[in-house]
């Protein structure tokens, strides 16, 4: 048995309590450096492993400070605050003197409570049926998932005439099947191409700020999910002065908000 | 002239480079402690009288650890990395040994780019023609906001019998007048109710775990709103398992969208 990218991208050695060294993979490498989403799993992975941790992942907010280069890094986790119901963590990514991410994490105990999801799924074909896309060799990651839009694909060979829509909506999944967890869906949580791809087409240099994704699921929601693909959408809002927006959701197979987020992102003209 | 509420809760005192000394108002206290929004603007001001920023706030993330105690605190900051287009900052908000809040901002060049809206402002009447609500007693920092809802006015009173729609519309400013600038368009990010209030109606323990505000405007977009009321829209996902997620858009009255962000809340039962 062969071990999935995720897993060799998300591996850590422990160094001391709350000290990690990791190292980027070949496999999920994007434009400059390893694709954010893979930085967020890894990121996420340096809580889930700490001892001190009593709970499951409720949010991660990664901000890109630099692009990482391909080789080892080290990841410095302090625990700010621990409650009855919610551990707050600090993260910081570095190669040597330069700070690659810094990061936040909140993790916090679930029982049942009030239930109710307001963001149905959307009404579109089931994935068996929607063809899924050959991944652009200019983004490198991509060969790591399995993508079938629904709509709003991007067009990366040439700026659009006039801007198309923002929103984007696929069926996505790990191209290797590897089972939904924590690490998996925050990596596809950075999965859908930055809106301005979508909205004008072509490609200029251009990068994820910062990213919250927010975990709406349970355990048991994962473990439902198992390698099925999740339905995704995403959208943004403004386009200007070398910043966007966008907003994403992210369901299960049978229909539940398993994850939502949102990011800003830098473009360069 | 007095003072505006806000600033008194902003004001800080340089101890030494990147470290601040502030304190709770009682203008803006909610039901544990100061509202949200307005340690989101303490935090960000910390940022923005730093001498070595260079440009205006991109995003923000805010996490609250554990109600602030009324009085004074610390705000540390670290510049994590500063770049030609981008300066990563973290910050850490303590009283005594105590963690009050952590957050990451981003502040970023704004020159002219490809420009584009993607999400227009909805069409809904002039704030003239609605009628402002009065601020509920029990969250008393409202009675520094004119909230004039459209839709999706929580009631508080008791638990609706079925859940309400999660989305709520409503023209809101400052109640003392005030120009827009970065620190109220901070503090007003927060400024909607969680969405499990909207949806359930009643007031059970709760509160904003994780929020982000991205900065979709330039200085001379804020210049050009001046004290008129912002129209905001916020919508939720899912609630269960004491976690919800909201999303938040913010447009001026001339249509451009100023502010967008996304936020985790906890709520007991």
């Amino acid at each position: 048995m062969t071990t999935h990218p995720l897993d060799l991208a998300c591996a850590l050695e422990p160094l001391s309590q709350g000290r990690w060294r990791g190292a980027t993979t070949p496999d999920y490498m994007n434009m400059v450096g390893p694709f954010g989403g893979v930085t967020v799993a890894v990121l996420l992975n340096a809580v889930l492993q700490d001892d001190r941790r009593t709970d499951t992942p409720v949010a991660i907010t990664t901000n890109f400070c630099t692009g990482t280069k391909p080789g080892p890094f080290e990841i410095d986790v302090t625990l700010e605050r621990s409650g009855k119901y919610l551990q707050h963590w600090t993260l910081r990514q570095v190669q040597g003197d330069t700070v690659c991410s810094t990061a936040t994490v909140v993790t916090g105990r679930r029982t049942d409570t009030f239930s109710h999801q307001a963001a149905p799924m959307p009404d579109v074909p089931v994935a068996a049926t929607v063809p899924a896309q050959a991944a652009p060799p200019v983004l490198h990651f991509l060969q790591q998932y399995e993508f079938r839009f629904l709509e709003g694909q991007p067009r990366l060979d040439k700026p659009l005439e006039t801007p198309a829509q923002a929103r984007s909506r696929a069926w996505m999944r790990d191209a290797q099947p590897r089972p939904l967890d924590w690490l998996s869906l925050a990596a596809l949580s950075d999965g859908f191409p930055l809106r301005i791809m979508t909205v004008r087409g072509g490609l200029v240099p251009m990068g994820t700020v910062s990213l919250s994704t927010y975990f709406l699921a349970t355990q048991d929601d994962l473990d439902a999910q198992g390698t099925a693909p999740l339905l995704g959408e995403a959208d943004g809002g403004r386009f200007h002065a070398h910043f966007q927006d966008q907003k994403v959701h992210f369901w299960g197979t049978n229909g539940t908000l398993l994850a939502s987020g949102a990011q800003v992102a830098w473009f360069k003209q």
